[in-house]
């Protein structure tokens, strides 16, 4: 782990985030850490379903909880959100180094480019004609960013990211290492035995608070726009392709694909692996387990699976061959059962 | 969207690209757009299958149709293949950039390399000894091109692409931002508690008019060359392991998986996500639903899928356990329909 | 193919990697081939469950087994493990070239880097401050080093790599094109409709022998490291998320996703395509299928699977229908056997 950037005292971290302090107001902290690892050095923090006892057990210095506990004999935050107290808290005592103004003397910026005089662009850093980058943003090494592409101000591109030519990241992005964002998207026209592609006219809009995994790609629009509403997270290797719009604060988790012209609503949940297949729905607050394929519109909120039980092996072999006779019936003729797996596809 | 590049009129569009005009020559279309979202100033397409209710709703300047619809009183062109006239007209109007015969002064590119006049290679770029840079070829920011690769004429690397060594890239390809080709292989020998890397001596061997998406790789053989044919289209995020033969024209969705030494047949559709283990062999003209895992050859063309259906958290929670069920009868012994299971694994 | 870099004598072989030889001391081997492509040049191994009609069937000048033929006419090798035997030949074949001690001049190398006199960094590297290269290091065109990072003797980064600050590379390791180690790990809180980002303070830490795929990322942990084990083989495309431990030897196949804070044991094999849900713990030497998602912890050695037996798709159609049935039964309570699919999940 690395060692925090600087120290707080019990005090200044109440005066500063709020929440009600049980304890000595003196008292030091130096980094945060898990409450079964902490030392008395660290803050921790108790779940709202997390057992007392692991309290007790604990060594940490000053534990962040959502109700006092009195006789406990700690230095005690309470806090209604303990957790997001604690993030709070990480996040001062980790602070990001200051972005510096300069530019990379390495760095391929185009003349005709608009790049803020408190940005910081690291080395080997393409920067397109037209392109706008904003206040404080951070470019690292090997960003490309592209024509008449715009970064919004504070907003971090680690290394070796693209951004294709006309693309927008709006305020406070956070877009991890070997991203691409605006890649042309899939799919053309069969004619005489051969695809034609398709010219990608459509931009990536990516609202504000954005984070954006490492290695994730998403296609730019085909004649629209592939839109990220505010608030969207996206985790590493998700795939988001053309035309797809994901509305605000909905996360996405590792190795996820987002087909064509798919609208994801708000607040959603998607688990890893988990996809969408291209055109459907989803209704605001919809959460789809790790590695279901949706295959149909989900209108309503609430929680969607569709995961094949883990076996033993010998068991599945079993189980597989069950699950194929349920398909394999004869004489059944194509009745109403079947057409309702239809509509799921 | 971005603004096209130049206007057409329609009687241009018919010159150059044939079909039937019933309306003004002289109109001018400025851009395309889908039939519902189209101005005065776009043109559209109607497919083969949609309503023609979608087309008199539509305010499209001139829209491209398959047969002639008198009395609709549009500018209509008649087209056996609307959509791939459409792509066409697309391209047209939003033409690529010009290829700028020129190499950025950053670029490092090997004595021994050749590389064509007429290519135009970004800042960043690194191309090693003995490797081939053809006609008009575009290379983006960051490319990375091994000794003796090639890459063919009019082709388009867009920023941060890897080549390795020896790899060759056929004509008029196109790869978007990350792809890697070549990458060693996966797997090796099992001795006294350690795997030993297999040297890979193979290649990556890619066809004319391949399209490879972001992020996507491709291992090269181990003692074979892995090959994309002619017309293959891989979408993002995509791995195509080593010895991997793909057949001309067919198209792979995002997040797919083709294991090692798999040989997939031309014509074929594989959905996104979807897993073919190593060593199968897909038949030409097989289609692969989104998500299905492939644990068996397919001699015959057709549509094949395996994907646990989407339900309602609970409902799942019922049928995960009846497929467990399934597998775990009592007193069945290994019996005939167990071997079958086993051959599709 | 590539051509072998330089040819052996099957004498020279025998004295090098011991096995015995039946045959001629001084015949000349140039290249490694499969048994079944070989010709008098090269070296085959014919593999311990294959048939020995493929031995007779070869065209090869030598070949590898692990019990001597008499009578087979051919020069022959006995080693109790032939692919290995055969791994070694290819690798003494097929040397990598050797790594030269110099640094590109484009490469921006911070000051307070250090960066070992017999490493090679290629073109357009950048090295932060704190850094640590080891002995022969081989830092491919484009790979981005962060600060305080280190990356361990005879390591070899392939293009466009991007270690994040603080990650630590062990001994020999092979890191292939587009890798990502040490990105962000996703997930915070979520208070009062927005999500937190939680600042991630914990490291990568790579051990030795380790192959990492191409475009294969792993996220740095939250508070703790994230840890591979000696001997770990990554392939492509995979996403290892925050706070994972891989034990030794473990090798993992293609597009798959290792969920935060999951445990995963020593010599497991993990499918393509699989997911390893969050917080599980695999035992060591579990084995699990391509494309299964792992939904529960797995206590014991063996072989796990859980795929959707790929069918035709009219008779998968019947079959969803029928699985679904399953979890519709009406009238059923909450009964023992819902428990445990619970607990499966």
């Amino acid at each position: 782990m690395r060692p925090a950037v600087r120290s707080f005292s019990l005090g200044e971290l109440v005066d500063l985030l709020g929440g009600e302090l049980h304890g000595d107001r003196q008292r030091l902290v130096h980094q945060v850490a898990p409450l079964d690892s902490a030392g008395p050095e660290h803050i921790a923090f108790l779940g709202r379903d997390a057992y007392r006892s692991a309290l007790e057990q604990s060594r940490a210095g000053a534990i962040i909880v959502h109700a006092n506990l009195p006789g406990s004999g700690r230095a005690l935050i309470v806090s209604p959100n303990p957790y997001a107290y604690f993030v709070r808290v990480a996040g001062l005592l980790n602070p990001e180094p200051p972005v510096l103004g300069s530019v990379h003397p390495s760095a391929a910026v185009d003349p005709a480019a608009f790049v803020s005089a408190s940005a910081e662009v690291g080395p080997f850093v393409t920067i397109g004609k037209g392109a706008r980058i904003g206040e404080r943003v951070r470019l690292g090494p090997g960003c490309s960013i592209g024509d008449f592409a715009e970064v919004g101000d504070d907003s971090c591109l680690h290394g070796n990211v693209t951004i294709y030519a006309h693309c927008i990241i709006g305020l406070r992005a956070s877009i991890n290492a070997g991203a691409v964002v605006g890649s042309d998207g899939f799919g053309g026209a069969f004619d005489q035995g051969r695809w034609l592609k398709m010219p990608h006219i459509g931009r990536v809009v990516v609202g504000d608070d954005v984070e954006i995994g490492a290695n994730t790609t998403i296609d730019r629009g085909a004649m629209a726009d592939t839109v990220l509403s505010d608030g969207v997270k996206l985790d590493n290797q998700i795939q988001v392709a053309h035309n797809v719009q994901i509305g605000a604060h909905t996360t996405i988790a590792g190795c996820a694909g987002i087909a064509g012209s798919a609208r994801i609503g708000a607040y959603c949940v998607i688990g890893g692996g988990a996809i969408v297949l291209g055109h459907l729905s989803l209704a605001d607050r919809v959460t789809v387990s790790a590695g279901t394929v949706v295959t149909r519109s989900l209108d309503r909120p609430g929680r969607y699976s569709g995961i094949y039980p883990t076996s033993e092996h010998r068991v599945w072999l079993k189980s597989a061959v069950g699950v194929r006779k349920l398909g394999e019936g004869e004489g059944q003729g194509r009745g109403r059962s079947e057409k309702r797996a239809d509509k799921a596809e």
